[in-house]
């Protein structure tokens, strides 16, 4: 029997899982529909398109979601909660969406002090929570990679780098891409990227080297992507050093992003573990709802 | 009379000089063909589509050109020559493009050994000598800005920073740019983006920061691009430092961006001069032809 309905939706795309009481994924689907792509904001309408069939029924289950949809451009605005904050919290500021037929419970993102400024999450939070780390630093990977330091269950600070992001621009979009194919991941020249990472200069200088190296250091096409991979997340790994100085941390993943993380905080002089991301989000979420009460 | 035809070609355009024999500049044109833009690799045609009526006459004046026309993708590569280089150096190692009609004369690029790597320059070393300043450091801000130290007539040094091109990526194509529109500089964002700059966490965790600061911090859309650029070439600045540590420096350029520069800077600690860049290309290759004995 489904005792939650949980769901991560973010910009461009919306997992859900049907859940047992103990916390069971019984059934996951996965939707196209992003935030940014559901029509006239008609959020209700596209979540019934996914999973009516399991929240249209006697039972009526509790719906939670995380994400992108708890932000401005979403369902409802679920206001930031600081830090620190656990389960208990963030179950303490679930926000309502409005929806006249049933109660479709929101958690709120974090926000916290950075290295520089404020610093915002949406969805990570319960990805983080979901692992089941209590205590530690978790790195998670991505287009905005988060690092979170953990502390007896509730998450005390996070620094937030737009390196999958940046990465993607240099590829695509900038001079040092025509330098570049595509090509399978070159372990030597993410090795060589990360070494360079920590050369002098910056990386505003170290990547025009990336070009550099294509004209004359022999750095074929087909290196160019790892190389710039490993200047690039080389940069987050100093960043972190210097913000948190973790002996080790746990990454939130295992595919290949993962893995390139794990090497490049090695080269960094950080110890790295491995946590699996996949269903993280939909056990945050049914933790968050036994804290809230919507799960016995 | 004509004495000589000077030409800077690069990436995106092509600007002519029609010189006379004492380096005064007689008339000049700008043609819209970069040497990526140019059919076919036909510059020739090119280059008589833009100034037939200054070389096609019986006295057949000089021509010597700089820029990208030098580089694999240009009419003719003139490999790097090795610093330190100045005027004469330069004079010494001109490549003659492949034209059976007439002489056409191609200054090389510079290589030097970089921060982080090897570092490449070509058409702002012409620039460089025809500023006219023989000791000092020289700032070039741009797309691919360059800072180059230059002793007794020679560039010996120089650094590449990849600040105008992030800046645009950010700004046009990502996240960022989607809390932005376009306005008049604002002189106080600007500051506030060097400052930010100055804090820790390294430039992928503060690119985040120009997000929150639209969502938390009362950063308007109008206000974010002065930040962004702000924030990015305070991180050249903080590099120029660490590599040159220059107590004053001339910026090549006379318009909004030398302005911003010049203000960059001196947060930095870096005393700003100005010197004009519109003719410096000219004038610099003036100086290569006379060395090369192509001007009396």
């Amino acid at each position: 029997m489904t005792a939650l309905v949980a769901i991560d939706w973010g910009t461009t795309n919306c997992r859900a899982f049907r859940m047992g009481a103990g916390g069971d994924i019984l059934e996951r689907r996965t939707g196209a529909l992003g935030i940014m792509a559901v029509k006239n904001a008609n959020f209700a309408g596209a979540l019934m398109d996914l999973a009516r069939d399991w929240i249209d029924v006697p039972t009526a289950p509790p719906v939670l979601m995380c994400g992108m949809i708890g932000s401005a451009q979403g369902w409802v605005e679920a206001p930031y909660l600081g830090l620190p904050a656990g389960a208990e919290d963030i179950a303490a500021h679930l926000v309502l969406a409005p929806d006249p037929r049933r109660d479709i419970h929101v958690v709120p993102g974090l926000r916290g002090q950075g290295a520089a400024g404020p610093d915002v999450m949406r969805g990570e939070e319960t990805q983080i929570l979901g692992t089941g780390i209590s205590d530690g630093v978790l790195c998670l990977p991505g287009t905005h990679s988060k690092w979170a330091l953990v502390e007896a269950g509730r998450i005390v600070r996070f620094v937030t780098f737009m390196t999958g992001e940046v990465f993607s621009l240099m590829r695509r979009n900038s001079i040092l891409g025509r330098l570049m194919i595509d090509a399978p991941h070159d372990a030597p020249a993410f090795a060589r990227g990360l070494v360079r990472s920590q050369s002098a200069g910056g990386l505003l200088h170290q990547l025009f080297t990336v070009r550099t190296a294509g004209l004359l250091e022999g750095l074929t096409r087909e290196a160019g992507p790892s190389f710039l991979s490993g200047l690039i997340i080389g940069h987050e790994m100093a960043a972190v050093k210097e913000l948190l100085a973790p002996k080790a941390a746990t990454v939130v993943g295992a595919g290949a992003l993962a893995q390139n993380y794990a090497i490049a905080m090695n080269v960094a002089g950080i110890d790295a573990e491995f946590v699996p991301g996949e269903d993280a989000a939909a056990r945050g979420l049914h933790l968050v709802a036994k804290r809230a009460g919507l799960v016995n």
